[in-house]
């Protein structure tokens, strides 16, 4: 791998930049910027930024601390190293659904068309493996002037499908200069590897990455796409179980949520609706039996109140089920395929145990995950995902290559691939958000003695959990 | 049980009519009806139902035909059996959740007090079995007054327990003498054996049957309340599994829906949304493999397409489910209680299908049961269940007893519950709206040449499918 | 004018019939239906429509009364009079906009290509002016796929412009011979123009008219299509008047509803809310000032409950505005425009009221119509869309000409134009449904003594006030 | 006034910091923070805010750049200066709705009792002079419950009525001593006097604004809660605009939004719609007449499109409109009141152009603002609301006074009064955020060449214009 561009500056300044196709096409010629002739932007005489400017990974700050780490902004730039009837672009949608797919298609290709005056741009047809297959699909304002109304990718997408070489062979044999890489976190390591392919080769191709995941865990970035109007279209899943749960005697309203590695669509979609009782996500381990589990809290809580509403991310408890299901060697032979869904599983273990203690419950389960991947963005949405693509073209454009187009506290950057790809963004359970969600809750924290976490240095205690909503940065960042 | 009220007329004329009572309680004082001092009503002179007044059963004639089968009109009259200070009323809600339930609960209550000046409503908590429990909810127009925007039930629900005796005895101990019972066909079966257990006591109590199943099997009415509004939040899942089917390659969108007896919900949802490819009811038997079957029309949609939804009614292929499961008994040991679910059944079946003969296929399985049940009921179920309820209580103030409150060809009648519960009303697949629906889905009939019906003269070929929706009532009236 | 065709029958039994092509084209050959070779029909032996069927006026009947007026149902019939390549047919739509109007469109197309194979439509541009313009849309299924999820109408549409000659010339030279004309009363009378023209110069072309009014103020049927997705959306304005009502001191929300002539949307957006304290609409007069008026009404309303809202038809209090107008005559010759907005004049008038007598009162307004009117439909209206378009063309098929396709007590009927077109339909205020209306807002009925009707026997008094969302059919049929 | 308390650190690092109660009460007794003993909080040892947290203002920095201004962390403090028992709290809102206060409200009783045990919580009934009037609202965890589903505001709101000197007497006297004061520059204006009044008689009471407006135009702060809801809300009118000016010869869908002094809900709706031809807000000066002119353009696009969509945020254009009602003076005589709406106003004057140069032209006239403004907010408002009452919460009861709770690039600070009611936010026309919305709709600037800014170097030319639904911080503060 090329190793990162770093520079260093007074109070501990340090700039995690991206590469630049003049690292390694040292000639390149530089154009004027066509924006420069734009009505909309001619009104001021100085539009571009400042190449200068840099955005600072951690705001929260002491008066003498260190100043850190800090990305480049992104934006337009005065010179582009692309003359527009020279650029041939492609897009490609890979992973699972998302709401705003379809707006970013949109904009990338508005801003190419419109800002720029590109003519050629490519849409690869079903995700990586598109790289290789005959069909494309021609982009152009006129194709892509609703979509943004609807959910989905009109590209289609899929899952892995990567091959490098044969990718890179596809691009150079197309005559692809710029490639829009929309995609989760494996997705944007295949980019990563499709730019390092292209640097070996010394082509002049721009790649660019746009982090795509509805569970929002991507590191460094507030917020991802799409994540909003998830967690506005989940009230309507958790409103439903409140409602369930309070016409029937020992109701319990139960909603499985996504949130594979992360529970944040769960978490923030609890902190919205003030109806949820009880929310499990992969972060924070849980037990069922005995004292201070599961069960317990159910059976108190529905002592108590009558109801409850339980929030699952599908990612929460994927150890006992396993482990269960292990011990269970019959079920493994044959349910299988159907019980590896932690919600129907838990669910199931809900009632086995309330039908073993001879208490009355009435569980309605709740499965919204694609009603909610499937939907369009919302007006939020659709401004992140304008401001998103806009950025990502004019980064291509100025000649920039293998980085990320990202929201770092509410300002537009370009992050190096490895940041986006080194981990996973997750909710920190010691953190104020999730004690903030515990209060709203009033849920035990499920944890024993031994897990009650020691503050340490390296994982400072201001820190907040929280991209996501109302983008406010990740502790993980800090 | 006590024997029908028939009245003969000229031209074939029958009247269907309901008990009263009279009938059993000759000596009945009346009084004159307070809405005659209700400022609302003295506009109109003579405002009043005229005793008369019938609604035919049938309403498509021929110009010699027979006149048919009438039901008493609903609405007021000049005289009451009950003066306001002595009615002390009940409610009660049985069965799974439907639209519209708290807005018929609260009309009961609007009409009673606002209507007729009525002091004492009791509401009796979760269903038939909250008769013999201590706790019931006091019912006033201020306790209602916002229960109409809410989904579910405020007085609870719950399945079965009934007991005749039980019931009647807390009737008359609590001196209750109006008796309002909002359930399905099984909560309708229950209130005709507390109407007769009541007239064989020969108390004065109006037993009341208010129709509601939200599959909108119930015989004789137009519709049962929140079908409409259930139709409507079907569409959401339609088009989140079409989105899903388009971004996929060979994209399954599968739509589990409501219906265990009567694929009402699946036929209009598919009907109103016309993105939907194949409509699989518990009325239209199909096979999965061969010729002719589901999986070779799924293989052609696919290979035409490329995506197709699949909208499934809860009842559909029970018995083909229920086969497989025991030929397999494996599967039956281990993995039966989630397998039993006949959506994940069949999506399984189909995944194993296309597994076997090697093609590609993405199915997302969609089960929005409990969200559309949930929800509270459009403006067109508001209006609905308010003319639905204060037709009961004007039934019930004029001493009639054992009737359900119905809609029929539009108009508000008294219908005798032996008409209500005698058989379920399901959709004739041989009937024109089925044809529409298969025209308009293009799918197959999955019906061998067995199947195919001859015309018979009792069940007249020109009737039409479909109290719902629209409003057209079924053929299985005519 | 051509005479009615009037059919009679034992027991008063009279059938309002509608014309034939061989009314006047004696000779035209018949063909078979190829719906008999549609797969979806085929199940069925003998799917099509009893050419006997009528369904009758009044459905609320005395044991010995007269069976009265009957409409000929609609549907497929054995024979048609157009062979499939010779149908070369037009849709127009004029008026305003209504929920349902691309769903109707495309309904229309539907059925001529899929059940009856035909290829040659056309859309005419922009209304009835469209007919003697060169521009036309060409309609394919591929054309109108997805626009029944748009509001709307893709044709285009106006008012006015309609010259019987012109356009009949039109349609003879472009060899059209089937004619859809979508729009209100006015558009029907057209229609009726169009045919009686098209009858004189003996042609073969089917005039067909498909009822669109918002309004709801189409005579003889349940309802019009789009009156219910537009009483739905009203509740949206409904809602946020009752917030700001309830927010503020004395607080007034008042929404302007649609409905020039007749306050359906008004009454049934009133009956579905709950929210509203006053409803005024064109058919019940009011005043302001003085004893019983609306001023007063308002004060005491305010004093009581501390806020209001008030709803009203755009139609009601249009002579008082006049009046008002006229006697100041300086406002006429300059806010004249802006000023014949009833709703604007009508909260002016109470905020100089309250000005006046120096009482505190906070007025919003809310004028939703255009929101309404844009929406697309709702699934209770996509269905209903869909049957009215597929009553449409079986009917022309089958020959008939000259009437308009309608829904009559939940049957889709063909009824004769003039029945259509002799008055409109209004909510009639010394009925049961607008005593509901008074009772549930307890608002006065703002009559004096002199408006108090007597009943006659003409107008029964047992009749309903309500086509409309319940499909209850109107009292003026009666 | 009291002066600015401003703390200087290295490398230019400024602190704003906000009043505390000790500043001159020097001697108050502090207390430990009862979160220490919430099991949600003990979870992490160290949960605590350090107190050297800070925020900065700016975040788009150069590697030599100065530090600049910084905000104060907000959240809960190892030490509190009020015991539980001992505080006594009220609650005001004031000025018009906006989604969201009701949930704010919540926040504030849910903090209060729940996090610090707080018991005696009031509401202030209808704004300001709800302080000496006598109805107060007691307010408890249980009145406010579902109050975050509802729009509007529980507490009432009104304009104006603001006494300092009577306010405080009236806190005094009830033995206030925590007032949490919500609304927008004028009431923050308000809040600053009382808090000056309240530290000049030495009261041991905390003062804190919390901003509301649904314009978005307060400065510092990234958004105001609601703007994300409102900008959502606004896009339902939008698409009725686009659909009514679609259906129509050329039609103009035209639609008035809120923003008296900023254009922002405007700005945001029009970016997230992409239906928008032409986007008119206070801060672009325009013109109607002549080269360049709004009517030019108008004339240009329909010719061209045959339709467009004109989004007016209310106080755009008032100058013009002010100035065509003095040299027209019948107009002013009467209609005045009417036409001082801009909305009217415009759309009267377009439709007057075009009738004098004889263009057929339809337009639609919709003004959302009421619907707007009293919806329920979506979730990611609702998470806004709860974190900014929790922080607004921790600061009282740490002691701080005389600050606005708010979010600084994602994060909660606190800011002095003074910020916040030195000027309003606007949107700066300068700015890319700008010229991507003129990029989005193709509307010309309407600016002469005299309008065109040098760039200075106190506005950076690289800010961004946009706090809002994506958090992008202004350009007005760096």
């Amino acid at each position: 791998m090329s190793s990162p561009k770093i520079v260093n500056g007074p109070g501990g300044y340090i700039l995690q930049d991206v590469p630049h196709l003049i690292d390694y096409l040292p000639d390149l010629p530089t154009y004027q910027n066509p924006l420069k002739d734009n009505p909309a932007y001619s009104v001021v005489k100085q539009y571009f930024v400042d190449t200068e400017d840099t955005v600072p990974e951690k705001i929260i700050v002491h008066k003498d601390g260190p100043r850190g780490i800090h990305f480049r902004r992104a934006g337009p730039r005065q010179k582009v190293y692309f003359e527009s009837d020279e650029v041939h672009a492609c897009i490609v949608t890979c992973g699972g659904l998302c709401p705003g797919l379809n707006t970013v298609i949109r904009e990338i290709v508005s801003s190419l068309s419109h800002m720029y005056g590109v003519k050629r741009i490519l849409g690869i047809d079903g995700g990586y493996r598109g790289f290789y297959a005959k069909n494309t699909i021609p982009l152009t304002s006129k194709v892509v002037n609703d979509i943004h109304k609807r959910g989905g990718t009109i590209l289609g997408t899929s899952r892995g499908g990567h091959d490098t070489k044969k990718i890179v062979d596809s691009i150079q044999e197309r005559g692809i200069n710029q490639v829009y890489i929309i995609g989760g976190d494996g997705t944007q390591r295949g980019a990563s590897k499709i730019f390092e392919e292209i640097r070996k080769r010394g082509l002049k191709v721009a790649v660019v990455g746009i982090p795509k995941t509805i569970d929002n865990d991507i590191p460094v970035i507030d917020r991802s796409f799409g994540f909003d109007t998830a967690v506005e279209e989940a009230q309507r899943a958790i409103n439903a179980a409140h409602v369930e749960a309070e016409s029937n005697e020992n109701g319990i309203g139960f909603v499985k949520l996504m949130g594979r590695h992360s529970g944040f669509i769960a978490m923030y979609a609890t902190l919205a609706s003030r109806d949820v009782d009880c929310c499990l996500i992969p972060e924070s381990p849980f037990y069922l039996e005995g004292e201070g589990g599961l069960f317990e809290y159910i059976e108190k809580r529905l002592k108590e109140h009558g109801h409850m509403v339980i929030v699952l991310a599908e990612g929460a408890g994927q150890e006992m089920m396993t482990k269960s299901m292990e011990t269970n060697t019959l079920e493994d032979a044959s349910g299988n395929k159907v019980l590896k869904d932690v919600g129907l599983w838990l669910s199931q273990s809900i009632k086995d145990h309330f039908k073993k203690i001879k208490m009355v419950m009435n569980l309605k389960y709740i499965d919204p995950t694609y009603m909610i991947r499937a939907i369009p963005s919302n007006a939020a949405d659709n401004v992140y995902c304008t401001l998103l693509a806009q950025s990502a073209v004019h980064g291509a454009m100025a000649g920039y290559t293998g980085y990320t187009s990202g929201l770092v506290h509410g300002r537009q950057t370009y992050i190096p691939f490895y940041r986006i790809t080194e981990k996973q963004n997750s909710v920190v359970i010691t953190d104020r958000m999730w004690a903030r969600l515990l209060s709203s809750t009033n849920q035990p924290s499920f944890l024993g003695p031994k897990h009650v976490f020691e503050e340490n240095k390296e994982t400072p205690p201001n820190g907040e959990n929280c991209n996501g909503v109302v983008d406010i940065p990740q502790v993980t960042k800090e």
